[in-house]
């Protein structure tokens, strides 16, 4: 019975990946890939509405940036699995072959936005004003920045 | 200079976003969808190892699978703000128009969901061995399900 209901379930989200454009099953590494970008997406939808908060393009919701920064910050250590060596062959993504060349560096930056999301997080726990956040904030924008800058292609 | 981070940080974001299929800005709807799914793409992926530890497919790891616990709890209360009315009418997705026909239901399974994952993560935690998690990975696993096959086509 048990078995019967993980069967179900492992189908139940294997069905629910998407598609891989050939209509072939898609590869370790190309699974990789369409993880790192989906976590990558959630991230940038839930950082859209902060940077529009702070440049005062929608209303301040202190409640609303807790909750934002807080997936971000849930957000931030998970991609990073997807980079394997193996997905430098994969063809058509934004990643520069520099991530593979100088690891310990990729992985300083990674610590470094999982520290910084999470003190981002932390201030803005509870809801906070804008004041109180702002300098954390300029932290995290300035660490995806400089990542993208590094590792990430037309960007 | 906070500003011209910002926009920076806000720029390098959108970039990261997909492009839509068809050349054009994406509409907030798509956009949203693309939010939904990406949440389940990374729901899935973190997913499929337990699945394959608890039935023996690969060596059980009580570290990875408390890691994989807690990403999936944290995961579970993204994706549902991806489900508002305007993405009935996106065209080419798997969701049943039954969604937006009974929304409390609809949000039961979402508070069910979030329950279950975060009884498992807690019954993951710090490493556990498989019969201490087997029963709240059950009803997650159920949890998925049931709401596939109310909600998701072809599933």
């Amino acid at each position: 019975m048990l078995r019967a209901t993980l069967l179900m379930a492992a189908g139940a989200l294997i069905a629910a990946a998407p598609v891989h454009a050939s209509g072939e099953e898609a590869s370790d590494a190309e699974k990789a890939v369409n993880y790192r970008q989906a976590v990558f997406t959630a991230m940038g939808y839930n950082f859209g509405p902060m940077v529009a908060m702070v440049k005062g393009e929608i209303a301040w919701d202190g409640d609303q940036f807790a909750k934002r920064a807080e997936r971000v910050a849930d957000l931030a250590p998970m991609p990073w699995e997807g980079f394997g060596k193996a997905t430098a062959d994969v063809p058509d993504t934004d990643a520069k072959a520099a991530i593979w060349e100088d690891p310990d560096k990729f992985e300083r930056l990674q610590e470094r936005l999982a520290k910084r999301t999470a003190k981002l997080a932390k201030a803005a726990a509870g809801g906070a004003e804008r004041g109180e956040v702002a300098q954390a904030f300029k932290q995290v924008g300035e660490t995806c920045k400089s990542c993208h800058d590094d590792y990430k292609k037309d960007d």
